[in-house]
């Protein structure tokens, strides 16, 4: 059994910067929304149907663990910044998170599963990957699905598909998505134009912390809307091909960018490395910003000398509740920003350009 | 004799940060108003009248020199990007270098001393050192007009006292000023007031290029306005007076912002170097403004690492017409702002918090 502490000590897998297009393409996620036959939707669920519901459900995850090693954390055990550390990590949802009360979540070695227990849904399971793999992030999800269907038999209906608390989400029950950083489409003020058109074929577009969150950073999670008729390959087949033209707008809107203006570029990149060095005040928002400009620096090979591992590591620990779980206590805003810039700091310290 | 080329490897003496309370006050400055007998004022003369005053007074100058080595320019000889090194040094003044023909300018060896020729007078002898010392720029300014007057007859009248081309400047014919590092009533919000009553008091504010320039980088010139039926020693002294109280207040005011909210104070310090260290592009307003923070940092003795004498050099260095000295060309301002923040970038490359 690995801890929380232990946890926030690694960066996640999905934000190692591997896998395909990863210049451009953060990460791949997959979902399936599923509920258990026998028991009332979480909605209308009593406390103890749903501590009924939440016991059978960890009783099939230990007979059939996403991986050797997981973690399975009630959230009436973690503190209420321990939650939102979750949330930061896209471990978990920010409607899940809200309650306490039967909730919680399973995670695996490499936080590459999540499973989610009363949520909206019964379970909510989750894969997230590094770069642009959506099929192997689904063969994955389907893998960790078909482990707990030894145990756990869920509500389908031959005509709908599978049943969920939220008629978007019935049929496959399948959510994909990709964060993209498109700091290219942004910068040559070509973005609007392209979140148009993905909103026109059926996709919808989110921030960093999805639903009702704004982009910052560049960074757009976008994903289908539809799960109903047709299969989960075909969606997923869909959403790719989609979003493998958006790589290749962001890659043509950076070649442009070099030739047009590498110096402007450079200055950019480099100011946005002097300040994260050397603040002593900073806050989230301005930090994914910064980071953000960093990122491209390495995507487009302008930046040399900082380790993309770093920037990585700080899009996680500066998250408001990872710098007070990483300091050990609550702090006021201001004391918050202070301590980011401390950390930021700390992990520039030996870098240079 | 020395060449332009030697003198912007230097930094100018008044730029040391030596001298009584140089925390604040970056240099004093007194210049006298000179006229000599026989020659109309350099605004009604001909070009011939003009050319045998040129050459009257460069006699006068070989025989009683400012000091061992000097440099003597005719701004004929000066390209355009010349010429406005001399005024981004304080050796010239802007009216002075906006004719080439029959001007000219002796520069003492340390830059302390300049005695512009055919500016709106005959002569301006100016005396520029570092630190709070009027008097001593009095003493000195005194000293080579005396010089001076062993060669030359300068028109003075009994009951008027010396004759000049605009009546402000009659009687005495001296202005002193000290330009002045005020971060601390910027930052508090009292810099208004203090000028406000510094202005009822009879003296001039401008800013770091004299007249007609705004304040930037937090450094204020305040001079002395009337020139008339008082003595020299008096009019320096009262001066001297009101920029003693000028410098307690900015004590007070920093000492108040360092109880206040060091933490900021430590951010824009912070920043300020971070963005000088990294920038690839960088207008001589902001380069003043940055520097400005850094300085304060020193003054503070919040910003441990850097060298004043950096930050200085760079005060020089990296206005317009200097950096295009030291690439050899005339740039665009776009080509400018870049070859600044190389400039600066070479400069701080060993430079850390």
């Amino acid at each position: 059994m690995i801890d929380i502490d232990t946890m926030i000590s690694k960066t996640a897998a999905w934000l190692e910067g591997k896998g395909p297009e990863s210049d451009i393409v953060i990460s791949s996620r997959v979902r399936l929304a599923r509920n258990v036959v026998g028991f009332p939707f979480s909605h209308w669920a009593t406390e103890d149907e749903m501590e009924d519901l939440l016991n059978t459900v960890e009783e099939a995850i230990q007979k059939n663990p996403p991986s050797e090693k997981y973690l399975f954390l009630r959230f009436t055990d973690l503190t209420d910044i321990e939650r939102k550390i979750l949330l930061e990590r896209h471990l978990v949802s920010r409607e899940h998170i809200q309650s306490k009360l039967n909730r919680a979540v399973a995670i695996g070695n490499d936080e590459q599963v999540s499973i989610m227990i009363n949520e909206e849904d019964h379970l909510r399971v989750q894969v997230l990957t590094s770069g642009f793999q959506l099929n192997n992030a689904l063969k994955l999800v389907n893998h960790v699905d078909d482990l707990l269907e030894n145990d756990l038999e869920y509500a389908y209906s031959p005509y709908f598909g599978y049943l969920t608390a939220c008629p978007t989400n019935v049929g496959t029950g399948i959510r994909a998505s990709v964060m993209i950083h498109l700091p290219g489409l942004v910068l040559q003020r070509q973005i609007d134009q392209v979140l148009q058109a993905i909103t026109k074929l059926g996709l919808t577009v989110r921030g960093w912390y999805g639903e009702g969150s704004e982009a910052s950073g560049n960074l757009f999670q976008i994903s289908n809307q539809t799960t109903l008729g047709k299969k989960e390959e075909e969606i997923v087949e869909k959403l790719a091909k989609i979003i493998q033209q958006v790589v290749e707008h962001e890659r043509s809107a950076r070649k442009i960018l070099v030739k047009k203006d590498l110096s402007k570029i450079r200055d950019r990149i480099g100011r946005a490395f002097g300040i994260l060095k050397y603040a002593h005040q900073i806050s989230s928002g301005e930090t994914m910003n910064l980071l953000s400009a960093l990122r491209t620096g390495i995507e487009l090979g302008v930046l040399k000398g900082v380790d993309i591992k770093i920037i990585n590591e700080l899009f996680l620990l500066t998250q408001p509740a990872h710098v007070q779980k990483i300091l050990g206590k609550k702090l006021s805003q201001k004391d918050r920003d202070e301590k980011r810039a401390d950390l930021i700091r700390k992990l520039l310290r030996d870098e240079s350009l």
